[in-house]
């Protein structure tokens, strides 16, 4: 798991250690009083459709809309006060970018988020409505690590990765151990979790504290199809590419490969990666509309959508799904609410 | 607050004896393991643009998608052997249709339910779904109450009222309860509370609760603009019709006049009574959709369109506002988000 250039032992700054389950734990208690304990939410109609239990642990009710406040949070609370003063730099289309704005905030630092130039405008302004720095890059031309990477080194700041950070997966695991508590005090065993999978933050920090919180549930990734590369990663037990050329309405899940961070905190925990198309997705937004009143975007659904589309073995069993976002603008919700079989079945 | 045909000192059937606050303690033990704990949601985003802070209590995600399950589970826990035998009936055209339907599945009773026929597809569908048998009246022709009535009495049924009923008027009573206790464990002091009115069984039942949790704490009533009967009522210390002729989308809150019951616990615990218009009830069901990422119909909505419309004095207030109920159809919910600026201002 270390770098190939460096002396084997030595601690490398390319490459930084897993985070632990401890981690997670610090985490939680770091975000106690900043992050929402998001709730469980769960129709009992829709049980009787799908025959088996699904509880949404909804995500979208987060701060900033989506579980990248927590990640964002935890990375933003370990700034030395010399980092704290220069300011944090990101890169995101859309949620961690909002996640990393209200972190700042927060804490009291300034944020520089450089978003494509054909990010939703909706998610542009509520990044500066948080008080970020917007700037743009081209997404064909530019090289939006490399201009952050810059920008931070000129500035002497931090740059706030999405994904390939110890302390964001933490971060986002506190969603894995959240569950496990809620099951829990429920006291009701959980069968499996999945949950959405970009560059694989969430979903490894979620199987990371299953695996210590509840260790008999088995722990899923789910992906767009043609983005499946997790999928892919864990059957093949080494890192994957995916093919590419591949067309999906989850916009924050395109990434083309796991992190390397994210893949080495992932296998051996992930039971196993899952697929869905599009119109499993627009019925996940659809059900979680009508049986769940909540607003979820596109790739906020996918997990929602492998259940319904049974991508694993449904019947009987208790189910959480992530509903991980749901910063979706009017246009896309309703052309999805108007392409969809009224009630869903 | 007894009728004038019977001896005073008597209690009548006719004029039931109104709720206490121990009632509602004890409708709160009943639902316990039945009713969600709903989340007081909220958008810092939101707080920001507004000057005040709004805690969103999300009835929306009560079992059924409203409050109503509340009062009808209360009600029915609540039937001896014989009345489980023979069944409930109810009259509905929407959201307390499906509490009582659910809640008769739980306590082991069979509900015949009847709605309107020109009520939503949806609602009638759901109320099938949760195992009632629902029967068509015509709203110009026929009269509802007495077509319950007489069937319930042919069959030795209850009739399940909407709110002129001391257990409904406790169990809706139990939104006001959980909120005083949100409110204490966020460790803040609530301002005021405001509840969407028809019938009057939740503002009710919520100013009683509120009176004795958090005295000092204001609760307001809110009604569509040409339905504020409660409003002019509680102006005139008197029960007040509504003059007719009044037009609104919020299809939940048309009642003609508060009930004598729900007016008599009203009285002198709400504060004063506010009324909206459609344009901001639009404007609310966007900002929760927007904001909040919760899906509220019309009705639904009234509470935060008086914030919105700033009804009341709430710069630097901290206050809560009921979002009772999402069953919304995908035309107007798609309608409503096309018809509003966005994003929100």
């Amino acid at each position: 798991m270390s770098g190939a250039s460096h002396t084997p032992g030595t601690p490398s700054l390319d490459a930084p250690e897993p985070p632990t389950l401890a981690d997670i734990g610090r985490a939680a208690g770091s975000l106690a009083d900043r992050a929402v304990f998001t709730p469980l939410v769960e129709s009992p109609l829709l049980n009787d459709r799908l025959g088996c239990r699904v509880l949404a642990k909804a995500e979208v009710l987060q701060r900033t809309g989506s579980f990248k406040f927590r990640g964002a949070f935890n990375r933003l609370s370990k700034l030395n006060e010399d980092e704290r003063r220069m300011g944090v730099v990101a890169y995101s289309s859309g949620n961690h970018a909002q996640g990393v704005a209200a972190a700042a905030r927060i804490v009291g630092t300034s944020a520089t988020i450089f978003m494509p130039k054909d990010a939703p405008a909706t998610k542009v302004l509520n990044t500066r409505r948080h008080g970020a720095e917007v700037r743009f890059y081209d997404r064909a031309t530019e090289n939006r690590e490399e201009m952050a990477e810059a920008l931070a080194r000129e500035r002497g700041g931090v740059v706030v990765r999405p994904y390939e950070d110890p302390d964001v997966i933490a971060g986002q695991g506190t969603v894995g151990l959240e569950i496990a508590s809620q099951a829990r005090r429920m006291g009701i065993h959980l069968d499996a979790v999945l949950v959405p999978c970009g560059g694989g933050g969430l979903s490894a920090g979620t199987a990371l504290a299953i695996a210590g919180a509840s260790p008999e549930t088995r722990v899923y990734s789910v992906e767009p199809q043609g983005f499946d590369d997790m999928a892919r990663s864990l059957a093949a037990d080494a890192r994957k590419r995916n093919a590419g050329g591949g067309q999906s309405m989850c916009d924050a899940l395109l990434m083309p490969e796991p992190g390397a961070l994210t893949f080495a905190v992932a296998r051996g925990r992930l039971a196993g990666g899952l697929a869905v198309g599009d119109a499993a997705t627009r019925r996940a937004m659809v059900t979680a509309f009508a049986d769940l009143n909540l607003v979820v975007e596109p790739s906020g659904a996918v997990a929602l959508a492998a259940v319904l589309a049974e991508a694993i073995e449904t019947s009987g069993r208790t189910l959480v799904v992530v509903l991980t976002g749901g910063n979706v603008d009017p246009e896309t919700f309703s052309e999805v609410l108007a392409s969809e079989e009224w009630p869903p079945a």
